[in-house]
């Protein structure tokens, strides 16, 4: 089998906003209004992977949060999923946003200019990489041992690796919210059509799952 | 987390019908006029079980066959899934419709009311059993090891756990073909909804996923 790079439940507005700019401490999602909004629907899923309490839906959301760590051996994100710091890192104090049990249990891969040793919390290790996507990409497939790698985010991760063409298949939930301004994935779903097949399925929630996978 | 049992991509006509009468060693679906018209929206998809060459769809079609396997420690099938014999059995030679290589991969309980030995195909072992449908489950939980149970079909196979209560979660694909006569799973899906949420979930295959789990 391939070794698959896979955007899972990444959540955009129905204007193809993933995020506000000026992203702070307290504010990982930058100015945006409740941003909430854009995943509440994962939330409201049995296997939504920050669920602490028995409950949720077992309809067509769930689906898509279960698939989340499915055959997932290593995630690339950008540093600014891990976290608000810009430029050299001023202390290694920080430890991405996600409390002493990350939701990735597996390698995960920073990408940044500015070296930091890594460390583990749980069973998640961060490791920090600058390079280009396609090298960062090698060095990730090699840490899943043959499992597919998950491309986090967030939206200027994705445009690069998009640009690269690097995607296998991409997974993104549209919030029926309009956010107006903020940083975006793309103007419409269909810049991506020459490359990628597209499946678009409305769910009960609100939301609308869109499918890429490589023509 | 608890043992679920399982339905997972039966497939039925848009009248609810899932097999026809007078099944034989060579019509394992009974006098259904092609009855691959069914189950062709799995086949077309790239995690099909029976796939043999690379290719296939990802899109909506495709996170229900990949569900297939996801957690399941064993299947609870009817008699007539396994094959075509009814009655003591004449001999056992017969070891099922899919050859040297099963696509179960995990124990699985054939239920009826004539004992036989177990058997072994690849990674698959055949086990006969006879009892009530929660004495046939309380023995497929064990040998599934804390992982869900599939129920596999037929048709009575289905209704009688439904009858005793005992199904968690349904998915069940329903083919835009009217078959008119033969085993029927339901006059209407909306007969379980006094038990089960449902949603209902079209895809451009043109088969319209239900998904059912308990209230």
């Amino acid at each position: 089998m391939p070794q698959l790079l896979r955007v899972q439940n990444f959540n955009v507005s129905a204007d193809g906003i993933g995020a506000g700019e000026r992203q702070g401490p307290d504010r990982p999602f930058g100015d945006v209004d409740r941003p909430e909004r854009l995943f509440a629907w994962a939330g409201a899923t049995e296997h939504w992977p920050n669920r602490t309490e028995p409950g949720g839906s077992r309809g067509l959301d769930d689906y898509f949060t279960r698939d989340f760590a499915r055959n997932i051996g290593a995630e690339i994100m950008g540093r600014n999923k891990f976290g608000p710091q810009r430029g050299p890192w001023a202390d290694h104090e920080w430890r991405g946003w996600w409390g002493e049990e990350p939701p990735f249990h597996t390698p995960v891969f920073v990408m940044t200019h500015h070296g930091r040793p890594s460390f583990t919390l749980s069973d998640t290790t961060f490791h920090f990489v600058g390079g280009e996507p396609a090298e960062v990409l090698a060095r990730a497939r090699e840490a899943a041992q043959g499992r597919d790698v998950r491309l986090g985010g967030g939206v200027s991760t994705i445009r690069q690796f998009l640009d690269a063409d690097l995607v296998d298949t991409m997974h993104v939930a549209v919030s029926p919210v309009e956010l107006g301004s903020g940083l975006r994935l793309w103007e419409s779903p269909d810049e991506l059509l020459d490359r990628f097949h597209l499946e678009v399925v409305p769910s009960t929630s609100g939301v609308v799952h869109h499918l890429f996978w490589r023509r």
